[in-house]
């Protein structure tokens, strides 16, 4: 975990064939969904040696270990050996539940992350966080551990749908909001269509692995690149089964103007500078109030997250905007509080 | 992973207490079996802080995925967070399911082991291979990562059938044979009931211990310990749901002739060598010949072998007694030879 070996590729055939020549593997196994195998797999497939691959359906409700227990028995069917290949073609749910079924296969196999949307290119696929869901918490049961390199390709983002691509704008909004006010300024001034991905991606993964690699299984620094998630998570959790069901950004982005309202009562963080961040993230993701009588549900989906220790929520939140720090106790009625104060600003 | 943490306890109730006095967790989770529960638990548990626990059934019948489910349901039931500590309290297999539980929920929480059986102590409990079977095949599906502390208390030992405490000392003589040959007198000059256990589980784990801190992740030197387990586990995995089903030990007791054979064939151990040691390890393991028509399955599930690479079964063989070397490849033909001379030696 002591470094990230991520590319950015332009051209991402020749970037694969060149990892290809200088690396060799008893066997490839290639996981995609029905996406990526007909938008991106024909994209890539004539510079793979010769695989094996396994389809799953596409999305976060088959991240579970069923799923898993189907990708281990396709490896197995592969007779992939343990100097064996994975590569993960897809967005974050291929890349989390691959990397997840590759970490634990014969006790750990090679892989390779092939992000095709732009939330995990810009997150999901660099830091080493594999897993899947379990009895509905999300990213319950998993592994801490490096894919031997992420090749990062804007030329799928073409690929994607419209809602796609905004819901993993917000994990590049949200890495300016903790660590960087003025390439904040640089995001806004330009609409979603308008953005300079190559440029945005890359420095998505800089700030990223910057907290990455200081703290790899998140100890400490790492927690603030949670800003947003633990509202964002468990709002993302309660639709999850419902026809009101969120993209990851979508949740993310209502978390993040939860846990804006968060920073602005508990710590320092300006009342105005909360309402106009709320505002533009309103008007970019088209946030949509929530019904009051799902409250207590989200509440109690917070109260089970990861990051919680001995039953207090605790949450990243901004000292100021660029400024993020962690470990900071939340009451369920503060929680409460800013669920209330997402319904005043959100679209009704 | 650098460390083996094991302590070998004449008194586990005070080196537990210290443990816990010196060591905080945010809440404390048991994993148990029947037997455990019976017999182990009532001896540690005024000891221990205030804890939850789980029983699941005893027996490598048990050490699955859906356990495993089981199990993680448990974990989140009781609200365990980052910093609670899973205590693994049985045998082998106790410790290798609850092991890869720990080592998977939230990504990873702190977890010690308690191992009651001979085989546990010696073997299983040392050396950070964590894991489950899948779909009939052995430690399939797992991780490496190290127990936080390993407790090895010789006085649990008197809890166990005989037939288990043998089990364990196949084990026992295998660290001889792969290592140690002046030990191995000292091992044959006594009966089983006769064994010092105190200084017998110590040997285990200083040649284990030696073995696996120059490898822990198993890329050379470490496959050694594998000595009589590529037949072994075939042998075991064959009769696993059958009315032959083996224990470990005795499994890899018949592994261990097998492949003292093929140490004969392929390298220079002398037959009269394969002959002697053959003869004792039948006689303390009562080994019954197989079935003839039993072979071809055992052949193939040793091509399923995790240690095996591109389809070439390798093997770990002895140049002589005390001296054991790996990656020696065999063919199919060669291991129906040396389970035809297994039957040759063996009780009929």
């Amino acid at each position: 975990m002591a470094t990230l070996n991520a590319t950015i590729a332009s051209d991402i055939k020749s970037a694969l064939a060149d990892f290809f020549s200088t690396h060799q593997f008893s066997n490839v196994f290639v996981l995609v969904d029905e996406n990526t195998t007909e938008h991106c797999l024909p994209i890539i497939q004539d510079v793979l040696p010769e695989f094996w691959s396994v389809q799953v359906k596409s999305g976060e409700e088959e991240k579970h270990i069923e799923t898993c227990s189907m990708i281990w028995r396709s490896m197995t069917d592969a007779r992939l050996d343990r100097k064996a290949l994975m590569v993960n073609l897809g967005g974050g749910v291929i890349g989390d539940m691959g990397g997840f079924c590759a970490g634990t296969y014969k006790r750990g196999i090679s892989f390779i992350n092939i992000p095709t949307t732009l939330l995990a290119q810009v997150d999901a696929s660099v830091g080493g966080k594999l897993g899947i869901d379990f009895d509905g918490f999300k990213n319950h049961i998993g592994l801490f551990k490096d894919p031997n390199h992420v090749f990062i390709a804007p030329q799928f983002l073409s690929t994607l749908p419209p809602r796609e691509l905004r819901s993993g704008f917000a994990e590049v909004i949200k890495h300016a909001y903790i660590r960087d006010i003025s390439y904040l300024h640089k995001i806004k001034s330009k609409s979603l269509k308008d953005q300079p991905w190559m440029e945005r991606i890359q420095h998505s993964i800089d700030v990223k692995s910057q907290v990455v690699l200081q703290d790899p299984t998140e100890q400490g620094l790492r927690k603030i690149l949670n800003f947003g998630h633990t509202v964002g998570h468990a709002i993302e959790t309660t639709y999850l089964k419902t026809d009101k069901k969120l993209l990851h950004g979508e949740a993310i982005a209502v978390g993040m103007i939860c846990e804006l309202f968060l920073s602005h009562k508990l710590l320092e963080l300006e009342k105005d500078r909360v309402d106009e961040e709320g505002r533009y993230l309103v008007d970019v993701f088209g946030c949509k109030s929530l019904n009051k009588s799902d409250f207590e549900q989200i509440v109690n989906n917070a109260l089970q997250d990861k990051k919680n220790e001995g039953g207090v929520v605790k949450m990243s939140l901004l000292r100021s905007i660029g400024d993020c720090t962690y470990d900071i106790p939340v009451s369920a009625a503060d929680m409460l509080d800013s669920l209330f104060y997402f319904n005043t600003i959100a679209e009704h």
